[in-house]
């Protein structure tokens, strides 16, 4: 049996008590850490994720507002609109809910953005200071929270044999970035790669993110490794599951993390200590 | 014995007949490619890498000149001065020598250059485009070299293990990207990598970018493995050196670069090449 099951409510929890404190500090300062939320449209799984984000932030103190645009906004209307949220001062960090509808260009409010406002990484500067390890810039907020969630239990990543499974810009990338940051030796594995089963066993921690229901199974992770599950699917029984054949890996491991129940539960904490670390910035 | 040296001055070679032949089309159609070298000062080390880049640039038939600025320039009127190359539309490409004298900031020229005319990756544009696998950004030039030398051997990167030894953003990171993109499985190395030999040995090609001359012994090498040294070292005997212990890796790799005469002697082919295709993109 798995040493600790790393459940996201308890890092949640910890980030929490933190964060209240903080947005305490500022509202004594004259100061409501704000975020908006940019949605062109209202699709069930962006209304889904406001929902969740909403109880969060508001549960820390922030204040979260959202600016709803019509689904067929043209693209001018699209940008004057971003900017006016943008150029706002009382707006210290901005969500654009993505992707965005297909007539549609992204890329001018990605160059927009102020990179101190962007709190999902969607600015070049941003992506540039993840890649490079410069700290003062946005990570993603789902890598951020594995990051948040290895750290809440005391998992040491320097001089670490670490694989992440999955190359992608929102998780796999990026974290390879941010642990390699912390000293650890990164492989990135993805499906060219030949020898899946034994570049998994060879890590300490091994972290699935490939977006594919049970493809970690029990003979790829070595004996007390750390496993933590990022994929977040809907399996063939209808019920969401990670990447992760989690009845047969959790014996195996020392440290493992569910889904649901997982990573996915502390990326919204993450958004909420980027909107205070901004509203701090912002104001000195 | 190694089955194949990797020479730099065979894949310039090759490189510069293709490239000789695009300036010609480009010149029939009264386009004259023109890359404007920004430097600070007269190091010495500077004018070696100009001298070397004149006679690369101007044997394929572009342009170079020289904006030279007084090593004491103050930061207004250095971001004066690019802001005016910038705004040239005669220059195709800039390169800025770096780095920068101490009491000037860099920052403010990385976010105002046209990412479309930035030959060597400073751009947070590029930087974030060549993360993210967008071959529509310049890469940096070094690792763009031991790509061309790769192929230009007709190295297979598909399904791979590579071991990349080093992970500064003008070498390791931005390798490991470009690699990923041709679906190799990257494992990146470094000081703090506990077990450097036996991950060496796991890879079927291993790059060499620390920048510690002899780093890269014969234990740490497997039988028949490719390997590229993007170090440049001085050696205790005063003389050039890689990062491999070349005498002894060499009888154990199938292909092997030397230093001198390997990967660094592609990187200036790199810069013409992005030359050639910026002065074809920015006439349509």
């Amino acid at each position: 049996m798995a040493k600790v099951i790393m459940k996201g409510a308890e890092v949640a929890a910890a980030m929490k008590e933190k964060l209240v404190r903080e947005v305490e500090d500022l509202k004594a300062r004259g100061i409501e850490p704000t975020m908006d939320i940019v949605r062109v449209g209202a699709k069930p799984e962006d209304l889904a994720y406001e929902r969740g984000a909403r109880k969060r932030l508001e549960g820390i103190g922030i204040r979260l507002v959202v600016t709803e645009l019509p689904e067929d906004i043209d693209q001018k209307h699209f940008e004057e609109e971003f900017s006016k949220v943008n150029d706002d001062p009382k707006i210290n960090g901005i969500m654009l809910f993505r992707p965005l509808p297909k007539h549609l260009d992204e890329e001018p409010v990605d160059r927009m953005i102020d990179p101190g406002k962007d709190m999902d990484c969607m600015s070049p500067v941003n992506i540039a200071k993840v890649f490079s390890g410069d700290e003062t810039g946005f990570a993603p907020c789902t890598p951020e929270g594995v990051m948040e969630m290895l750290n809440h239990y005391g998992i040491q990543l320097k001089g670490k044999r670490v694989t992440i499974v999955g190359r992608s810009m929102v998780v796999g990338k990026p974290l390879a970035m941010l642990m390699l940051k912390k000293h650890a030796t990164i492989t990135i594995c993805h499906t060219r790669t030949a020898d899946l089963a034994g570049t998994c066993r060879n890590a300490e921690i091994v972290v699935a993110a490939a977006g594919k229901a049970g493809m970690i199974t029990a003979d790829m992770v070595s004996e007390g490794a750390v496993v933590a599950d990022v994929g977040i699917n809907v399996g063939a029984d209808g019920k969401m599951c990670g990447d992760v054949d989690y009845e047969n890996v959790e014996p195996k491991a020392s440290y493992i993390s569910p889904v649901p129940g997982g990573c996915g539960s502390v990326t919204s904490s993450v958004l909420a200590k980027h909107v205070v670390i901004a509203a701090g910035r912002q104001n000195g």
